[in-house]
């Protein structure tokens, strides 16, 4: 670093530097970097030793690499090793990664495990630590709790920069020590505090979330149209964090869409090679993982270093190609599609050409969290009989049902006339309604709550999933109980994941046996089974986009309107249990 | 803050609210405080309670307390506690304090007792760990000394924020343990290092400077203008910071001159009562103190959250009126002068029109602190007597001088001809040739170091100071030996301070017992006296701007071209000691 009197690691040369801080691109600049950090911009000739290792650019660009300011990796269905091995060679370079998911299932032991996954590659992964496990205390049994103690614990673990979304803004607003004491626990370590805020009413009540100490983060943005334009009129403070820590060159953070882009990505390339005459549209806004996948191409004037380093204190460390910052540089041919070339952490390639350059050490999971599986009851299709809800008649009864939207996170509460059979209700594929089940997997608890489900528009089968936000019991949708129970048994037997059968056979299945969330295996080969499980989806009569992911928010008891967990309906405006009978 | 269920503190009413995150101005605003904080914006009815206290800012415009991103308060000539009471009522809600030249005199001692000092003042007060003490090793001697290891036990000083000015430029860039080990000791406190550098050189140099870590604070941008206006183009992040980092509503950052400002505001203050028909003209641009200076008016468009406080990880707490910031509101009658005329610190109202409302407690410096001279000889008329060099004639000598430049801080080396009287050179008021002396007085070493300063114009009489950047020894500039005995010893026996003599009667003296720098005085009582000492220079025939600050600069050895320190004449392009007797 002392002015070029060593020879530099390694030279970038000819480059068009995205200065994100001018923002400006400047043409014919070299960079110099050593020990991973760079050391000088400029003509670097001077820099240029024998061990030096020089990179051409020849005229391509660099830019920052992408940062993904929120992120449950979970969701990717990959463990934090081969996440890696998908989104670093299309550029990102770093995640905030809230494990939500996992900490809902092993708690923070979890975590550690993926924290421990994550330090075998070279993404820079920092932890934001669950605030909400469970979700909706009271509603739904999770594998474990977190409380004030336990985040005031890890906010002194070396990869925890804050607390993760607090979306417990009824405990914020009621005023619940719990919520407040994470928040407090947060702020008293120096670290912040990243928000979740969905509510309607944006005057009072944002006004006290926001004063509680938690910062809003982009997905906000995204619900702004849902509350209305003028919603955040008079917390337009609220309104600019939310545009200042969008990440540089990242669309919307809906983070579930992101990933499931990434794994259309990597299918995307499979079918290049095996389907290139594939009946799918090519999409090429949905071509590259990780961060970049929506990037609408700016003017210059417009950029600017991305704030996610900032608001987490890392801004000496990330977020612009400058003296002393972390080596962290993409490659780009062009400015419009972001297409990255080759990718740098700590000044080391790590990939070229859309493929990882570096190795993985092997990491083996602990048995704990690949069994997971703690079902209380052995499951027949007994256990699906619905007996006709008390008050109603012999021959209907009107129900609630979940009514599911297509690509949304949101579900409406649709009543449903339903005819009594035998004194049972049955799932009724005419007016597509169908049984739905959560079966508590945690703690051998035995407990189960069940409803109906409408919108998928199956014919026939049944699909189970132990991805069931946010507490990942084992959940089974289905037309008929022979069909459910098979599902439910298959997960139960393989340690989780999805599954679709039909007429007792099964049509596709993803294995998750980490915590019932995820696999390790290469984002390729589980791509493939994704993309079976979709088509045997489509087998039996869904012709929803992802229909997994949104069977997997059923039981997501914090959003509207009407939810299922293991202890039963909630209706998620009021938050109060619901009776499976509708008023008349 | 539970969405109004407790009245407010205090409620501020129908505001216009500056809104530095969306660079708007919001109409008709109330502002909600609790505990003194931001609890609600909006429309604040419902907050308002039997014990709120209701402001009604009658469609004033309120914006975020003006911040002072970097100062040196003992060049105010005040203790921060009369110093918070001479700039709050101005705006100043909090100020990044570097004490330098206290720490140049006491040590982090000195540094413990502004601390404390300021702990009386509602004045929000950061202190950055002096870095550079002494300024220039082996070229002065200093009260003190500031090494890696004291800069790591400071910085778990609550009022500790980052290290302050890293101006050994020189030490970075050769790689001293010094120097890295200061900057390292504060990122390893997860802190901030402020930085200062004066090279003409911005490639290599300025690119290594950044690359150790060091952020560079606003002063940098008034350089820039010195060293071309290409001269950052290779570091443009550099650049940016710098843009970035000035505090919104602030102007330069040229510490020295708004300290200045700020005295000549409380004279200008006296001046409007007791000396209406003053001849000097009024500078409106001068008229307030504190951080809003010379504050040009912008259009809304171009504002921005001031990012001091983001730079020092303090953006939970300060920069903008939003909701869970500190209440810390400065009320402005119009957007062109930004003229504050009422100040919220914490939500107390702390000064309205342009006085204080707080009281201070009292403060009793130690006797350590008001008794730092520490000279070790006696100074007679004799001491001033400077033998003829060797190598020059019996007639005349050629010698170089400190020539200085009226309101700036940089120096010439100009060489002049003196005649020999006797074997000695004597000053020549003809050539506005000077004898300087700085004696060493913090140790009793009795060094001192002699040459002769140009440019001050004074025909009769001397000066002396004890403000002498930055040792801060024993400065004494005169044109005879016994005026120049008189001046050093009325401060000898003062505690320190700035002196003029003229046929040996005091014209002008400004006592400075703490620490030779500071007096605990008032700014009004304070001002009047420095404004006797400028009306004691124009006696003697200085027509120069501030003189007294020009010449506390004649030992600073870390700027070009030569100074002269207790150990002699230094020349700072080379750092080398430099003869008296020019080359020929």
């Amino acid at each position: 670093m002392r002015k070029g009197k060593k020879p530099a690691d390694v030279v970038i040369r000819d480059a068009k530097l995205v200065n994100v801080c001018t923002a400006e691109i400047q043409e014919g600049i070299d960079v110099a970097i050593a020990q991973g950090r760079i050391a000088y911009l400029g003509s670097a000739e001077h820099c240029i030793g024998e061990s030096t290792q020089v990179i051409d650019a020849q005229g391509q660009y660099i830019a920052p690499g992408f940062l993904d300011g929120h992120i449950h990796v979970e969701s990717s269905m990959m463990g934090v090793g081969e996440y890696a091995r998908a989104v670093v060679p299309h550029g990102t370079t770093g995640i905030y990664m809230d494990p939500h998911e996992i900490c809902n299932v092993l708690g923070l032991d979890g975590v550690k495990v993926m924290d421990e996954d994550a330090h075998r590659t070279p993404l820079k992964t920092m932890i934001t630590t669950p605030s909400c496990v469970p979700a909706v205390p009271g509603f739904e049994d999770t594998g474990s709790f977190v409380g004030p103690e336990d985040v005031a614990e890890t906010m002194s673990w070396p990869s925890v920069v804050g607390l993760g979304e607090m979306m417990n803004f009824p405990g914020i607003l009621g005023g619940t020590d719990h919520a407040h004491g994470e928040v407090g626990a947060t702020l008293e370590a120096g670290k912040i505090v990243t928000g979740h805020y969905s509510m309607p009413e944006t005057d009072r009540g944002l006004n006290a979330y926001i004063a509680s100490g938690v910062r809003l983060l982009p997905r906000i943005d995204a619900r702004r149209r849902r509350t209305g334009q003028d919603a955040l009129r008079h917390v337009r403070d609220a309104a600019l964090r939310i545009r200042l820590e969008r990440p540089a060159g990242a669309g919307r953070s809906r983070d579930r869409q992101r990933h499931r882009h990434a794994l259309r990505s990597a299918r995307k390339r499979r079918h290049a090679s095996s389907h290139p005459g594939g009946r799918r549209a090519p999409r090429p806004h949905r071509a590259h993982g990780g961060s970049n996948w929506a990037s609408t191409p700016s003017p210059p004037s417009r950029w600017s270093p991305s704030t996610a380093p900032s608001a987490s204190r890392m801004d000496h460390d990330l977020g612009s190609i400058a003296p002393g910052k972390c080596a962290d540089i993409v490659f780009l041919d062009n400015l419009e599609d972001l297409r990255v070339t080759r990718v740098l952490i700590d000044g080391d390639v790590v990939a070229e050409d859309g493929r990882p350059t570096f190795d993985l050490e092997p990491f083996v999971f602990p048995a704990w969290v690949t069994h997971s599986m703690h079902l209380g009851l052995d499951i027949t299709p007994e256990t699906f009989a619905v007996p006709v809800p008390e008050g109603a008649s012999n021959t209907a009864a009107r129900i609630r049902t979940i009514e599911v939207i297509p690509g949304k996170v949101g579900t409406f509460e649709t009543h449903v006339d339903l005819p009594v059979i035998e004194g049972l209700l049955e799932s009724d594929t005419g007016l597509d309604v169908l049984k739905t089940f959560v079966f508590e997997r945690h703690h051998e608890t035995g407990t189960f709550g069940y409803g109906f489900v409408k919108g998928f528009g199956i014919k026939r089968g049944a699909m189970a999933s132990t991805v069931a936000h946010d507490a990942h019991n084992l959940l089974v949708v289905g037309t008929n109980d022979d069909d459910m129970a098979l599902a439910a048994n298959t997960l139960a037997s393989c340690g989780g994941g999805m599954v679709v059968v039909a007429d007792g056979e099964i049509l596709g299945l993803v294995e998750l046996p980490i915590a019932g969330l995820m696999d390790a295996l290469p984002a390729e080969e589980l791509s493939a089974k994704v993309h079976a499980l979709e088509g045997a989806w489509e087998k039996i009569g869904c012709t929803m986009p992802s229909p997994f992911m949104t069977m997997a928010l059923i039981p997501l008891a914090c959003l509207p309107e009407l939810r299922l967990t293991n202890r039963g309906l909630v209706d998620c405006t009021t938050f109060q249990f619901a009776s499976l009978l509708a008023a008349q």
